[in-house]
């Protein structure tokens, strides 16, 4: 694990060599958009099988799909292996959506990596419990769209997360059974607008500004990555330069343990994700100064094994 | 404004008189379920205009409706108006759904009193801007349906608010022109699991138990009521005592300036609603004990000219 004082910027680093299975049947479900529509696909190499184009009554949102198989891929996979020549598309330009199109629920961990609770202003106050809090998903972009700084503050700052996409409904999940009820995996960005994050007690105000963060590229399904996901190296780059350079191993709250939390409460359903928190090195704690993600940038979160999720800023139309 | 010291229980009360325009053309809208599905309707005295069968083509969501006419509810009230006998059902005995099937965004005010943040673990702290987290639908029930006290604690408190619904799209609004979004107010019981909410510094977990809360019974247009909905009394009442009492006036940020807050970085949906806060008076900090909700409790929300919001508490079922 690199600690949290790494000097800034680092020397450019190139993504992760492909992980275990990828290449081989690594499966990874894409949303995009095309014909004025949002539509499911199955990444194979270069291509994108358009699972619509392979049977129109497939779901565009990949929540629907897994609450209609009860978190089965194998259909999709199917469906993707018997499609026509005519529904394979280029992924190079293709218009990304999100891997799910509509999450039911979008629930987010702070305060999951060590050296990042000490970095920030809860350094003294180590959590014994997963600190839950929500996104609304108008403070999301996919993959290649534009991260929006906003009119009214400069601190944009960026958080590598891996996700994890709910495939069967849970409740009172248990350590032994808690992993089963995830389909797959992605990345997120959750840019977060730190002034108006400490505004007061609750992050809820500066976690949810349009279009700051981000969630993709794709989900890859959860048997081609070790249980949990852990284990899995995690990354951000801005502009090129490594930011955060962690392992999922070093969560404080493993995703088992985070899954056994939430359900005590509430049921997950298909298509719900959880993002499982970031770690050190955000650009608020960065020294000698802050950095803050600005027009021009280009913010890269890679979780191993999953992808690059990649985003260009822009500021806010006047 | 009633204080938050007073003798627990407090005598019975009364629901508030009808207020202005009750009676005359306050305008009601309401979601039920009728045939196996979401319907909207307008509640003219104990009746209810099922606007689905005076129009196929109306939307079952009110978000949608009111996507559709940019807010204005004209269309849905002249709908009513021409909507056949046989499109009349009593309101007694309805199935309500929630007054917004699915909203985009709910938003929620804590500490928005200053004598609830005087009765809490904030009281050294008042905050000097809206203090904003969210909640997800599965954790709300619509009117009459059973709150549920979960498996994993008894500390299950109400909290009665004001809930204003947008009517149409808005970003970087101003004090003048905010209250112009609102489509209408209804209630909330923003019913909170307290130990779990105080697990960490961020509220999420608490706030969002599966259907732990209350939204309804209807919307009332917001032409009906007082600018932003202030000067109403807002009450709760547990088996019929008083546990808080209050007035909308007493927001330490009233809606318009918590608007122009949240629209500095979120663009406003029609049919995301916004939670303004409880007043004082919550069970965790009753004196001499703590009074929590439990199952064959009833506990009503109401907001002088909107309504009242009632539910049962049920144990979560083994």
């Amino acid at each position: 694990m690199t600690g949290y004082t790494f000097p800034n910027p680092l020397p450019c680093a190139k993504p992760f060599a492909a992980a275990k299975g990828q290449g081989r049947d690594t499966m990874k479900i894409v949303g995009f958009e095309a014909n004025n529509g949002l539509r499911l696909g199955v990444v194979e190499g270069d291509a994108v099988i358009d699972l619509q184009a392979a049977d129109a009554a497939t779901p565009s949102d990949l929540g629907e799909a897994l609450r209609a198989s009860n978190g089965d891929l194998k259909a999709l996979a199917d469906l993707a292996r018997r499609a026509p020549a005519s529904a394979r598309r280029l992924l190079a330009g293709l218009k990304f959506g999100f891997p799910v199109a509509k999450p039911g629920k979008i629930i987010c961990l702070g305060l999951n990596y060590l050296d990042h609770v000490k970095e920030g202003p809860s350094r003294d106050n180590i959590p014994k419990f997963p600190s839950i809090f929500f996104r609304v998903l108008t403070s999301m972009v996919p993959h290649l769209q534009p991260i929006i700084r906003p009119r009214v503050s400069t601190q944009l700052d960026y958080e590598a997360e891996m996700v994890a996409i709910v495939g069967k409904p849970a409740k009172h999940l248990t350590l032994a059974n808690a992993i089963a009820c995830i389909a797959g995996y992605s990345c997120s960005n959750e840019g977060s607008v730190r002034e108006f994050q400490r505004h007061t007690t609750q992050w809820g105000m500066g976690k949810n500004f349009d279009r700051t963060g981000g969630f993709g590229p794709w989900m890859v399904s959860a048997d081609e990555l070790p249980p949990g996901g852990k284990g899995l190296k995690i990354m951000s780059r801005l502009n090129g330069n490594i930011m955060q350079s962690d392992n999922t191993s070093n969560m404080m709250f493993p995703l088992a343990e985070t899954l056994v939390y939430l359900t005590k409460g509430m049921t997950l359903e298909p298509g719900d994700i959880i993002l499982t928190g970031t770690p050190s090195g955000v650009g608020h704690a960065r020294k000698p100064e802050p950095v803050w993600m600005k027009p021009g940038d280009t913010i890269e979160i890679e979780v191993e094994g999953i992808g690059v999720l990649s985003n260009p800023i822009e500021d806010e139309k006047a």
